[in-house]
């Protein structure tokens, strides 16, 4: 397998083209950090895009949700969608207005989802899932019933068609700015977890886990 | 005005309604305390999703870039778009892997962009985009010049046809699975701010100020 994805005229980053990057170990870093992707899909020619979870897994990101989500049924069909995943790195304070701008990280993936019907293998992704969400909480929890696996729809979009865009580092000012007494940099920005808030009805002895306590976001697949 | 966005039959949250809301004081308000929304746009049939820093003024959502920008060359000709704004607010940590869950606030905008081509409206909409990412940065940095005007883009979403989607509170479990000894509640997370990293070139007596040493996120026009 090549270690980047063949750039597509969709795919292709024309705007800036330094940003973009088509590497494979690149694209599954940026998707392996995040929480939510934003999917697109058209219906009667208008666009959707609604947040959900995800998870990668190789080369296929995973979906899921109600068989009654307007969203996955739409998906079910076949039907091109877009998912794309951005993490906001931070502020970027230039001396001028023009200039300011922001560090992230985006991931575009465009494709048709398939419907993943078998019992064994959507609990499979389920794990990887609620692992990817946070690691080792899986081996903690009451699995899927049969019927709770029925009452869930997963979805594969195979990762295909992929870019990535990144923007990292300094402002970069015109040349006669430098000289404005104008405070400029980056203000780093991070998604952060606070103190698990302990549900009101849980059962003796049920100690916060070390995982949520010390909660450092997503994990690869 | 009415205190509610009118619900169509594309913006109705059929799914779980009572997590949606029409509100507009509602929908304002996680309007303003994001830094970018995902921008929607069909070419070809195929759906695009696109990261962007937007803000919102009055039932407008302005959003800019380089007239070069395939995303904005697109909208300008007044095809049919979605900005969706996402908060992921906590994981929500069931006993159960099926009720497993995310708090969080979401808005999506459904509509149609125009140019602001007016120089000074341009120049009115970047110093609230600027304020509205930091508070107090216009004020210090230097204004765009007319060519930089020219060679920003600005459109304008209307904010007619809204909905917000909302979870918060704890997990929902299944009664007989809250006797199982397995810690349950909340993961708060929250976008944060670490120090500010001065740029190599900073002129001297450049101080840093106090809405990026303090920085708490975007706040309302």
């Amino acid at each position: 397998m090549s270690d980047v994805y063949e750039p597509t005229e969709r795919t292709t980053v024309k705007r800036l083209p330094a940003r973009g990057s088509y590497d494979r170990k690149v694209v599954h870093q940026i998707l392996d950090e995040g929480l939510i992707c934003h999917l697109g899909f058209v219906v009667d020619g208008q666009p959707f895009v609604i947040p959900t979870i995800y998870v990668r897994v190789g080369e296929t990101l995973y979906v899921h949700g109600s068989p009654a989500s307007r969203m996955l049924r739409t998906l079910e069909q076949g039907v091109p969608a877009c998912a794309t995943v951005t993490h906001v790195d931070g502020l970027v304070l230039a001396r001028s207005a023009f200039h300011h701008s922001m560090n992230y990280r985006s991931v575009v993936v465009l494709g048709t989802a398939t419907v993943v019907s078998e019992p064994d293998k959507k609990n499979e992704i389920l794990h990887a899932l609620t692992d990817h969400l946070i690691r080792g909480r899986w081996e903690e929890i009451r699995h899927p019933s049969p019927d709770e696996l029925r009452r869930t729809l997963v979805l594969a979009l195979p990762i295909e068609e992929a870019s990535a865009k990144i923007r990292t580092g300094p402002p970069l000012d015109d040349e006669e700015d430098y000289a404005l007494r104008v405070w400029a940099g980056v203000l780093p920005l991070k998604i952060t977890a606070s103190d698990p808030i302990a549900d009101s009805r849980l059962a003796p002895e049920s100690a916060i886990p070390p995982y949520a306590a010390g909660y450092d976001g997503p994990n690869s697949a």
